[in-house]
């Protein structure tokens, strides 16, 4: 790539696609998005940058926080420990489905991507009580983005904490089965923190490039997250991370990434680029139907794919 | 039926099959019974009755307490309310499975006898409040047994309510999808108490005889729940009355009837007969299995099958 | 009831149901049936009969077959035998559903009025090949019938046996779970035949009152049935009868019934009558829409239930 | 990698785990293998390779067939017939699972690795009769292997064609769904003898080194494959291979492999090497157990891991 024009040009034949899908409206804050919105911005590992749209727009991070989370957790943790309560393997089902937590048994949600996963990640952060978990979490991030300035819209937080029934019932059930432990309502109000967190293109593609770099700070070249943390993450990206459509998300663009119910996509161009796209309107399955086009037209473009 | 002995000669017979059974022990309360107890009242429509056992001892009625709470329910907001919140059929399913309210569209949980139905049943008893809401249920149950002393056991329905939290994924999975409303914890105390209340043989085999009378008083002739509530009570008691047994129990004893985990079993012979019976000792699908054993042995000799 | 007159307002009024409906169309022979046809007969055990409607009018059994060949395999085979083979449990899911033979441990269809539990019946009718158990099976139901001109209808025979691969399915995952032997293509072949037994709502009420008798002959006053076999089919018309609404109609109606996908409908009150009916619009459950109808009216105004 | 004796050892240590495992048994020929075995090719792409154990025994492909017939179908038929048929997304499900094929509208296998989606692969093979079709299957086979000897184990195909009945339920599930057409016998016939392809690891390796290449015979340069195939092979290699370990595989070894129930795994790292391993004794989820150890050892050591 070349300019910012070029990209600018990809931008525009994607936004067409934007029409067949539809903003999520589950809460009011995400249903005031413009459905015809698309922003990029590709971080190079070298740290010069391309971006089209309106890359400054911030947006809620959704289900793209499960991966930071999960880094988070790891660390915290260490793998075994994180794998005795969740998963490594793919579903078929859809991401909020509580089916598989009652038919498998010993009962453990499949994976870390999926809502039940992610619950029983969050609920691994260390930290003496909430504000401690909270202050871990975004600290976290922040140092990823290299932006002091990142927190969570409160507004998105409170509407998704008055509404995420489900979620509390694949917390209720996975406490019955010792998945989790503690109070549910703390959680779920850090988990709908955590899904809140708000930032922009740049500051996601820039926390894309330290998992382009395999945990390194593209700045200052300082190690935030140990390799095989990185390559766990990865790993779940390519195979969970965007929802029921993973498979072929692997197959179309073949690149790490993780998708969010705001339109965000989060994607990892090993060793080249990290990934911030902006597209509020979804598909079907919940990932945002502009942004898998210009991803897709840039694999192909640059030949993106991993596989 | 001649004779208190006769009946003891039965129950002496079926109570060799409790050691082959398992008192439930999820709370400590009730994994204190003797496995090996069991006793029966029949009550006659005439206001005879035969008993066995130590008939005087007092259990909590678990899931009988469902059929109490649909009456009731019925008589508060008729049926054409109460069916668009449950179903009538049948499942293969275990009483606390989730799969379903997932799986059918629209989500809805099958029939009241299931733990889901039956929480979305004590939803909906009238009351301003929760202290309200539970004096109509008791006493209605009071009524109906005849006896005003009657309440809950305080140990069981705290220790139920501290780890009630399948019932808890339960409730909010239904209320996600607006089949029931209000605050899921007050609901699981009204819950956890109906659970709890106790009685014994003699108490719950009247209330059997108001069934068996169509919902006349035996004593006074009044009339305590309309005809046509009853027969849906007993309708369901047939189809789902005994778990994931219901229709064994169907073909070798034919007539309605309600377990709890407790080891209770409320038994109905229409026109003929209430039958209370206590019996810990549990086979796998939570049906007391010597008072199943007991039930079959009357239901040959003396013919109660409504088949 | 007083006259074939009063039957006949019945079948009016019930009639104007069957617009919602939608006839059977998956194989073009019973896709040609007018949705707009009502016939009853009610058989009473005294020999006379009420009718209103082409009542002569030959339609397929369908799943009623379920009923006949599942009372003729209990007198070959004794019910400890066949229920190793087939549950005793009513199921929420649909009468064509494979999933439950996957999930349940052991794999054994939950009851006999599905179609897996009555394929496997059909696999354990007696005979040393096809033909000797089609002729048992035949003869069975001429006699229950009292009519000996009855048999199949080879259109609609053909037509299934070439689209049953639903069933295919179903049998040969019986066949790898040892529920069912043989030939799979042979068990095919006698259970699209045994569907395909036509005859009109005299006939089908005549084996009603047989039922209804408890397995005696009306006319002559034989056993055809034993009784406790007759009532354990009953009990599974109950609990099974009707597809998944099974649960409504005994609340409903109340009395032993099954439909079959051509619009019969098979019903036994108790000591009383036997009733055929023929209404091919079908509800989305696969019920007679108006047929269910006329069985509520007539519950209703001579008090059917059961319960 | 410096010699044969090098990866002797590692070989020795894995072996292992071998009593951990069980040789699959539910064909007698399977039955008969030394659970102990463990033998592996390695396959550079300069046409060197390494070796171990006895590398020169024969084994059935099983499951490893499906990669290839998969490659052969989008030869055949282009991805966009191929993906009307089949799915791309992974699934939590057992490799033999139809519970999904009834629950997901459309009604489509999940993925080709499961059994579903492969039948419904198989029987896309292009050619105007059962002989033709495997014809061109086994002489694509030949020529990844370069090997002009290969050919199908008869009595493995005999015993699998008989005992195939859970295959059978799968495609006539699919064939009233439209997923599959032509005769289910014919299919079976195909699939099983596809199953019973037999070769050794150095075979197995070399077509390996095909993958390795993007589609190129790493002796004669031409292309066998074209390159978009190899990379959607390579894909679901990731995301569904290991049946339901697949993503434990990605995540501690990560790099394209499948594995069949006689042991063989098949295993490609991109531009490097083709992998060729059978050690009979497998892990609960059907994999080798030895050569999972194996592979794991090797991608740490030598760091084969894509992501």
């Amino acid at each position: 790539m070349q300019s910012n024009k070029e990209l600018q040009l990809l931008v525009e034949k994607a936004k067409r696609f934007s029409k067949d899908g539809k903003v999520a409206d589950y809460i009011p804050a995400l249903g005031k998005e413009d459905g015809n919105d698309l922003a990029i911005t590709i971080y190079k590992t070298d740290n010069s940058y391309f971006h089209a749209g309106n890359f400054e727009k911030k947006f809620t991070l959704q289900s793209i926080s499960k991966v930071l989370s999960l880094a988070l957790v790891l660390m915290d943790r260490g793998e075994d420990y994180v794998f005795q309560k969740v998963g490594m393997e793919p579903t078929g089902d859809p991401f909020n489905s509580i089916a598989k937590l009652e038919t498998l048994k010993p009962s453990k949600p499949l994976n870390p991507m999926i809502n039940a996963g992610a619950l029983a990640v969050t609920n691994m952060i260390k930290g003496k009580d909430l504000t401690e978990k909270w202050e871990r979490l975004i600290q976290f991030v922040r140092a990823l983005a290299n932006d002091q300035q990142i927190t969570y819209n409160e507004e998105v937080a409170r509407s998704e904490f008055e509404t995420a029934h489900l979620n509390r019932a694949l917390c209720f059930f996975m406490k019955q089965n010792n998945i989790i432990e503690g109070d549910v309502e703390s959680l779920i109000d850090l988990y709908t923190k955590q899904c809140a967190i708000e930032m922009n293109c740049y500051d996601l593609a820039r926390i894309g490039a330290v998992f382009a770099l395999n945990g390194f700070d593209p700045d200052s070249g300082e190690r935030l997250i140990p390799e095989h943390i990185v390559r766990i993450c990865k790993t779940f990206m390519v195979t969970c991370g965007m929802y029921n459509a993973s498979g072929e998300f692997a197959i179309k663009v073949g690149v790490p990434a993780k998708s969010g119910v705001s339109g965000g996509i989060f994607a990892v161009v090993p060793n080249r680029y990290g990934i911030g796209i902006f597209g509020p309107a979804l598909d079907e399955k919940g990932n945002s139907i502009a942004g898998l086009k210009l991803l897709e037209m840039l694999a192909n473009e640059f030949e993106f794919s991993i596989f």
